[in-house]
């Protein structure tokens, strides 16, 4: 007998970016793919020392607890969130499994079958598959290197009927792009304008290279500046970037009534997230000087940054641009046209260097020539020879198609 | 503006239990609601040891990790098994977020709306919630004290056509019954025969008074004793009874296909469960005797009940009957006819001692004088104080029931 899976079983595809990194395991690859933090990089010794404090207090951390989350874990949260000037209650926070779990719980109290979802063009991959898992339709807005333009947002916006913007606005990934204080603001009044929710991803914003740069506040602090009452911004972020993403902890800041239903579906979804964890994180916080630890994972980031592109200049490839990042984890790569990332993937792999194709990252049409980056998890000393294969695969490129041009002279 | 809650939200209510044990947490409050182990119980020492231990190995522990979870634990897992009797393999098996996230991971990938499933009446609340959050449509399949009656399965599998046949046959939550090992069989022969998958949640099976005494298998194990290739059996577990609640760990042991398909539905929903939590406890299991453990927990368990019963025996209430389980958490009370058991809630909330309304554990008519006590967690030095309250709602009950009987005269 064949199993009669599910309609939401049937559009939870096995990711075609998951198969890709897959490969990027084999033995000798050095990997630029996956979205991985720098292992070097978390705080292990303090985060020992914070799961020992939390069973020094006793046995309570061991038992059942609340949907919602530890609750001083959530005012440590709101308590940063307002040092960087968002409003934030922990009464109106609901602490998840990760931000993964974030976007799931929101399109699942919003999502019928059928709903539109306007997203950037590109966008984060897995919030596109899980917006596919609950029937939903995505559907592209056109971006430039200041976020999403408005005249594209608006007509979407008229055309679609949305249920929700999904937004990766401050160091996006895949393109590692931050928009400006004046998109971010014309994002915030346009959905103001036609009463759609904004979901707001921001687990790369405290990854800053210049932080005294960077004009680029939250958009649910810009709607909460601008507007009165319960905010039209759900606003997800996590510790996995900043802390580590073990821990599978980040948080859903947003209206009561938004926290007071998506508490009710992640109690059916799986009671709540692991509380020793959440203990762990805020016995964290109380000694740690996260701050100072975001800093130094800035720096060396912002280091390996631009190691890699110092050696991918050096190679001046014909055709082949990048952004230099202000911040995050991704670089975003743009193949001359007919070049097409998928080649360029296979050939990567046959050089035993991984990066992954930008296709996946469009709700609609793909552009076929974009790669994304990771910067952040490979040892900078393998960065040399990583970008010695991507040279010989992009020669095999080049000679291959040469050859195809023989071909069909 | 109001916000546009999907289906999915829309029929995922706040549960009235969820509610009544608010109404638990009053000062002063004795609760018998709730299904919390005894937070004594937990071996926090272990427990601290083993993280520990996790903390010392690296910073690999930190990482993102593989949404099937941490390996080795899965293979401790299926060790421990198959020494019961449970052919079972890690690369069968997912770690969840605990029962909670199994089950609703199972709905997730098999239920559309209007799709049906079937279960004992009464059956455990918060899966009836998850079957209706994805608008399935669930069946009271008729009980006695053995087990679901194969004529009304049979029955039901016909009528109904489901996807699904959800069952909690060992220590039932909320009766404390066992099905025998004859209903075991003929459910598994059934659900075979109309080619209806089972979900079988065993999250206190092992939590036994006399294990000796009881014959008891796993629907599991007897689906793989009788019939070739892959399972028809969805098996869900977890570590929250036998090792401690908040290291929020489950898994599902199922066919490949069925393993396949829920771990892309994880990978969705959270990407992974904390694999901290996943590394501490196959720290646990490598030094500690958890069947010891688990032994000493039974015996702590089964005094609890006995103190209980014995309290409430010594009480003699005219017509209120309760069974005597053999394992588990939970014991059921059969009211009198005509004594409604919200009503004995009501008098119980204004005594200070808060039991749960069995009206809720129905998938269709409810029987409405019953009621589930807990008998795990409250200090057992405070049942007498308990017992006494409980009384004194009875006789409450009793009086407001003449002065019924005054008025309508």
């Amino acid at each position: 007998m064949s199993t009669p899976w599910s309609k939401m079983a049937q559009n939870t595809p096995s990711s075609v970016v998951r198969d890709m990194l897959q490969a990027a395991q084999a033995p000798g690859m050095i990997s630029l793919a996956g979205g991985l933090p720098a292992q070097t990089s978390f705080p292990l010794e303090a985060i020992r020392a914070a799961y020992e404090k939390v069973f020094m207090s006793g046995s309570a951390a061991l038992q059942y607890a609340e949907t919602e989350g530890y609750r001083p874990l959530r005012v440590k949260i709101a308590e940063r969130l307002e040092a960087k000037g968002l409003p934030a209650s922990p009464d109106h926070m609901l602490l998840t499994t990760g931000s993964q779990q974030s976007i799931d719980l929101v399109c699942r109290i919003l999502l019928d079958p059928g709903d539109s979802v306007l997203v950037e063009s590109p966008t984060y991959l897995a919030a596109l598959q899980v917006i596919q898992s609950y029937q939903g339709i995505s559907h592209g807005v056109a971006c430039d290197d200041h976020g999403m333009l408005p005249e594209s947002l608006e007509e979407q916006l008229q055309l679609h009927r949305p249920k929700l913007v999904y937004i990766n606005p401050t160091f996006s990934n895949p393109t590692g792009k931050v928009w400006s204080r004046e998109r971010r603001q014309q994002a915030v009044d346009l959905c103001r304008k036609y009463g759609v929710l904004i979901l707001e991803d921001d687990p790369y914003g405290e990854i800053r290279f210049n932080p005294e740069q960077l004009d680029a506040p939250a958009l649910a602090a810009l709607d909460a500046a601008s507007y009165e009452g319960p905010s039209n911004v759900i606003y997800t972020s996590t510790f996995s970037k900043t802390v580590a993403p073990g821990l599978r902890t980040g948080w859903i800041l947003a209206a009561p009534d938004v926290v007071k239903i998506a508490a009710r579906a992640k109690q059916g979804a799986d009671l709540h997230s692991s509380s020793i964890d959440q203990r762990a994180l805020h016995a964290l916080l109380e000694t740690f000087d996260l701050d100072a630890h975001i800093r130094y994972i800035s720096q060396d980031y912002e280091q390996r940054m631009r190691t890699l592109t110092e050696l991918m200049a050096r190679k001046s490839w014909e055709g082949i641009t990048w952004n230099s990042p202000q911040g995050g984890m991704f670089l975003w790569l743009t193949l001359p046209e007919g070049m097409l990332a998928s080649n360029l993937f296979t050939y990567g792999i046959q050089e035993k260097v991984c990066i992954v194709p930008g296709d996946s990252f469009y709700a609609g049409t793909p552009e076929l020539n974009r790669m994304r980056i990771n910067f952040t998890h490979t040892d900078p000393e393998l960065l040399p020879e990583a970008v010695e294969r991507m040279d010989r695969a992009i020669q095999r490129w080049h000679a291959s198609s040469q050859s195809d041009h023989v071909v069909t002279m």
